[in-house]
């Protein structure tokens, strides 16, 4: 089943989900990147990035897709070497999984030139790494979702152990996206390293309601379970305007809002389309009026494929 | 609907499940207390108590039966007064949620000779009155699925909002009870004010796979998910023989063990009764052998009915 050429779509993920932190990630049906590979006779990745985004490391030791596609390649030693462009299309730092969606596409497409392609199961460890190297965190809460889609929880990191939640997919998820950058590793780095035993347990009760609401579809109790007393309190200082979008987004009939990864993006959750629309509107227009920002908003359901051949 | 004379079992409770401290708790089919309940013309509640077991208290200013069934008394008001004998049949300090019986059982008792009887949900809030009296704290973990059965998710306490979890109940819950008590308050009292926000992180995804794990009824998951790497170090402490006591389980066939509510009982879980059963045996003889205590086992699914009237 191996291909002499592929191309592959990896999808934007929302990773945290509020009081989730690190251990859950939902794929989303609109953005992601493209990964375009074939076989070709010279040693290891040739590499070349298409974008119109800024700041995008092109370089076959700096950016994530090449990086994970080495490292298959080390290991795997096929006796080709893999031509690979990547299509570019989320902007870094947004908070939607963008390093993911382009070590994702990169594994999917290199795995599949392989002679004996393996399972996806077998294909996070390398897509983990991209993000290693992207942000110094070993993280799969995005790269897990974007290569497997649906919603997926990171149960435990030593050993990596995922589990595919059979989420009922009836929500809608609305995301906000202000032009501004915001590093991984810096809204890693104000963490708190200590937190208070009583508001774990206010996280955990809300994350429980956030599985259980996600299992069930309904709606609600996942709106009222992404409340996150931990993290957004201190990541929120990251996003200008960010009080007054996320009261735009309840005011708009959001049943929850908080933010998306690291941030700067913010999702909502809301049971309806035509009402998910009205919270964008209603973000974008805060994001503008209160912080002065441009802002991209889609509402999606979740993806339930993840990375897929195109 | 009401009754003049009422006989309700409430079921013991396993709270915390290891990774889901203060949050979670499931029902037993086996252990539980009786309260038997007739309206009476003497004011208020006329309380006795009938048991073998030690230290437990008689009064109606310091028994939790007599304390919530004097609450619903104040609240509504009927023309008449409360005859209640408390058929203790579980012993304090046992970790399996003896006062949360207690409460639970009055309260539905209470609430069956009332004129117009409340529904289940509405009397959860006497009952956590009760456990507030039992240990300074009003937690709802146990009162919560002895009241209603199931497993319950107690999802926030301000305001108190709890989700009963749609649980396939195919899994088998081997508990052992050692001879020795201790205090819910004292077990809370060692508890430390801070935590590391990495152990939290690997708690909440435990706690994500536990409530996949019951959710879907996958004992594997379950198992492994209840790892508690918080609370269960500090107050194993307090329980003679747990390491040997635990290891014994896992050694016996167990996919997890950990403590169960404040402890001295500990549960494991299972998938068959018959490796129950061995489970069992090899925690009995181990707190005999390294702790020289005695001990009660059962092996028990989850109580999906609750309180009920018998």
């Amino acid at each position: 089943m191996s291909k002499k050429k592929v191309k592959v779509f990896a999808p934007a993920t929302i990773s945290n989900l509020g009081s989730g932190f690190d251990v859950i990630g939902i794929a989303l049906e609109k953005f992601g990147d493209i990964v375009v590979a074939e076989r070709s006779k010279e040693y290891g990745i040739t590499f070349s990035v298409k974008t119109t985004e800024k700041n995008i490391p092109t370089g076959s030791d700096n950016n994530v897709a090449a990086y994970v596609a080495q490292l298959m390649l080390d290991e795997f030693k096929p006796n080709y070497g893999v031509k690979m462009v990547l299509h570019k299309q989320m902007p870094i730092g947004s908070g939607l999984g963008s390093s993911a969606a382009s070590s994702v596409a990169s594994v999917v497409a290199v795995n599949a030139l392989l002679p004996k392609p393996l399972q996806k199961k077998d294909l996070l460890r390398f897509a983990v790494e991209g993000e290693r190297m992207a942000s110094r965190s070993p993280h799969a809460d995005n790269a897990a979702p974007s290569l497997f889609g649906g919603a997926v929880l990171i149960r435990s990191y030593f050993p990596l152990d995922v589990v595919q939640l059979p989420v009922k997919n009836k929500l809608w998820w609305v995301v906000a996206r202000p032009h501004i950058v915001i590093r991984t590793e810096d809204a890693r780095n104000i963490l708190p390293h200590l937190i208070d035993l009583k508001a774990a347990i206010i996280q955990w009760g809300n994350f429980g309601g956030l599985l259980a609401g996600l299992l069930e579809g309904n709606a609600k109790l996942v709106g009222k379970s992404v409340e996150d007393v931990i993290i957004e309190p201190v990541r929120k200082r990251l996003i200008p305007g960010f009080d007054e979008v996320k009261f735009a987004a309840i005011n708009a009939g959001a049943l929850g809002c908080s933010i998306s990864g690291a941030g700067p993006a913010l999702f909502a959750v809301t049971d309806s389309e035509k009402i998910g629309k009205k919270i964008a509107k209603a973000m974008e227009e805060t994001f503008k009026k209160q912080a002065k920002l441009k802002c991209d908003t889609f509402v999606s359901k979740i993806n339930m494929k993840g990375a897929i051949e195109i």
